[in-house]
């Protein structure tokens, strides 16, 4: 398999869906998925796996999509803009869990790969992890950076694409990141197929065993009503995030893809409460300076070769 | 009081506020609005009164502003685009309520003015009100719109500015209008601008006067939990609408105006649950019904000498 093959990466992406759905509902012990198949007249076909109302997660999408299209919306690259408005073929896997305990994080997967019948065919993936806490453990955020410290090339690579999740992943109006990040990259295709795949995949195997150790570490810790008001206000940052900035949700609900699959990310209940810093504890509210781009959670910004 | 005067419209707001907010804090006998000043340098300044976890209203805003420009915003004038980039002053009242009973509908009222000063000065008004019910009384919808209708001077005038409320509040990836609607109107100053304040007055009196009887018909109603879960449901539309739709909210997080402001008319509480048309009753799902543009709520359409 030293060819270019989307094949092999739907495979990779339904068995890693599989997997995961699996792990997820072992970890939860009470529900389970709602499995839904959607076939496009062209093709083109949506896994979504979506569980509501577990004892560990509130809600967790985890959806694979394959589409067929005729035109590659511009919102597909950036970097490649010739390519837009050529037959594409893409396929994605997205992962989204709102834990029920405070203590347990929200995280977020996606794995996408594009193929473009363009004047010489042309392929590149996209995607990334992050996570974003409620109560944050620093052994937690940690712990999330070293993973993805080791999926990446070298300490260069993983702060280049550390960035890139600092930046994209930002709430302007809030002066907050969404969360403590990860990685993030777009238009990837440096080198063979085969490496790219390698790395998309290590990505993948990564995200889920480092987020199953981050939920049996928490998930069985006792919480406060506080820390529950205080998850929920934090979700309106996340329904912000999604609704007001987020590229991909606002592609999903402009160019009229199934609506439920792309809103599926929204939190399960979320609370808006006006000047909420009257109400919650400083120690609580001191999550948000861990909530800045460019902090230095592996101390390893010195070592690198690129500092600029 | 012939001419022109920002300074009669900033009067009428304020006192319109406060009778606002008093006849609140009547209809919800328990909470008070917490009331706060803010100063711009230039002379600006904005007076948020927000109450939170009262009896009727789970969270109701009430906000007065008063600003002064270099630059009028694009977003502030469609029809009049030769005067953005002018110095300008605009004051604004806008009301948003969210009751805590299902069976009293949303609601929100927004009145603005904008004085430019452009080679000649100019001046105009903006604003509506509409109604977002989540229990449906066919009372109460025809009730609100005759309201809008006397304040309006004739059918044809009610009908264009119902029909701008049914466009402006519209969600595409939904299908839906957000509520019922009312009027809405932008870029207003035909004639003399006694005639266009003497309109804009009606309406802050006549919402007043039309949200506080239905408050009175319905906030002594029981309701079930089913019922309020729908109500949560629903909400959800209501903030995909600000976030993700509205221009006025999406100018305000662009423009770095304080956000706790720009976002007090997000619910208080929201609920989004995957495919929840698997859960709620066909009864409460036919609200949805009713979420339709052009709906002739008063049966004047054939009566109007404009059909078009």
């Amino acid at each position: 398999m030293t060819e270019v093959s989307i094949e092999a990466v739907k495979e990779f992406f339904i068995d890693l869906q599989e997997r995961i759905v699996g792990t997820f509902e072992e970890l939860d012990g009470s529900a389970t998925f709602l499995r839904e198949s959607h076939e496009s007249p062209n093709g083109g076909f949506a896994q979504p796996r979506v569980l509501t109302d577990g004892a560990v997660f509130e809600k967790a999408a985890v959806q694979f999509s394959y589409s067929v299209g005729d035109r590659l919306p511009p919102a597909a690259t950036e970097r490649l803009p010739s390519l837009t408005n050529k037959p594409f073929q893409a396929t994605a896997i997205s992962v989204i869990v709102h834990p029920r305990n405070p203590k347990v994080p929200t995280t977020h997967l996606n794995l996408r790969m594009f193929l473009v019948d363009a004047q010489e065919e042309t392929w590149f993936f996209g995607g990334g992890f992050d996570l974003t806490p409620y109560i944050p453990f620093e052994d937690d955020i940690k712990f999330w950076h070293e993973q993805a410290r080791e999926v990446c090339r070298n300490d260069d690579h993983y702060l280049e694409l550390k960035q890139n999740c600092d930046q994209y992943f930002y709430l302007p109006h809030r002066g907050e990141t969404r969360g403590v990040g990860g990685i993030f990259f777009d238009d990837f295709n440096n080198g063979e197929f085969i490496d790219c795949f390698k790395f998309v995949q290590a990505i993948g195997e990564r995200f889920l065993n480092a987020y199953s150790t981050i939920v049996n570490r928490r998930a069985h810790l006792e919480w406060t009503s506080e820390e529950e008001e205080w998850m929920l206000l934090r979700r309106g940052r996340y329904a912000e995030f999604n609704l007001a900035i987020d590229r991909g949700t606002k592609y999903g609900m402009q160019s009229g893809r199934r609506i439920e699959s792309v809103l599926a990310s929204l939190p399960p209940r979320v609370n808006w409460r006006y000047r909420h810093e009257l109400l919650v504890s400083e120690k609580l509210a001191n999550l948000t300076s861990k909530l800045q781009p460019g902090i230095d959670w592996l101390g390893i910004v010195d070592n690198s070769v690129d500092k600029s």
